[in-house]
Formats: C-alpha cells, structure tokens, sequence
C-alpha cells in the first residue's frame, strides 16, 4: 500500500469551488479498483488548508489513477486556486 | 472525526531509534476507545521524513490521548531524533 498525503494552500475566493471538484475528485477516485481510500480535508487551525490523504493497493494503481480522466481534467483546475506550493509526499507504513 | 497529520523529519542515524518507538506509540494508541487509525509512515520518496496518520472520534480523544502514559512517555523523546521543525495539522472532512 501506498499512503498520498497532498498538502495544499487555497485562496480563500476559490474554497467553495475547489470544494466542488474535490468531492467530484473524491467521488472518482473511490470507485477505481485500485483505491483504498480517498479523503479531501481542510485544516481546523486555517480554512486555507486542505490535503488530501489517499491510500492506494500500489504503484499501478497511482499511475492508472493518475491517467484517468477524472484526474487529468480535475487536478490541472487546483493549480490556480493555490496560494502557495502544494506538496506532495508518498509514504509506505513504516511500522 | 478529526484527521491529525503530524510531520516529521528524522536524523538519518535516529531512524531505527524512531521505529521502535513509533511502534509502540502506534499499537497503544489503535487500543484507544476514541482512536479511529493511527499509522506511522515513511516517506518513498526521502527515507528521512514520516509521518503520523490519525484519526479520532472527536477533540475529546485528542485530549484524552494527549495525556496518555504512552503520549507523555514516548512524544517528547522524538524531539530529539528531528532534523527540522515538526507540522501538525488537524482536519475534517471538507466533502
């Protein structure tokens, strides 16, 4: 299993719409076969913060995902709705 | 349900150290009333950086774990083994 835990800083004019695609996002990404989970969150200490915290069965299963055509139209629209660098990082559990 | 991501980057020579502990801190937290998951994981991408994954039923957990033996006992001795400042982030659920 592959643990995606992306960060993300959004402007506080673009938080109901990112909210729209996101659960569009989510939505999507729970049906593909390879998805564990999928969850779009926004920070209790600051409304800008979101992340998304995704669980995937491995590495095909992220590369699939990340050709479908729900992520190659969804994801691309967050890019102008940042305020800040997203971050994204990979993780297996490590105990 | 609150999610907690809390970011890590460890010493390179503390890494093994940290596991240990991280695995200690991970089963006796999941035998928590109010812990939903709690994951500790290492990143694929820089064998240095890891997080903890957890989710709770509820701020009240949050403060009941906080004051656990095991919290109290293990938490502060991850201070030592970092090489950058810790992120904590508390979310819910935005969709």
């Amino acid at each position: 299993m592959i643990t995606i835990v992306a960060k993300q800083i959004i402007r506080k004019d673009c938080i109901e719409q990112y909210h729209a695609l996101a659960k569009e996002l989510v939505e999507k990404s729970r049906a593909e076969e390879g998805c564990i989970s999928y969850t779009s969150n926004q920070s209790i200490q600051d409304e800008r913060i979101h992340c998304f915290i995704e669980v995937w069965k491995d590495q095909e299963a992220i590369d699939i995902h990340n050709a479908t055509e729900h992520f190659t139209r969804i994801v691309p629209q967050f890019g102008a709705m940042f305020d800040g660098p997203e971050v994204v990082d990979l993780y297996t559990e490590s105990v």
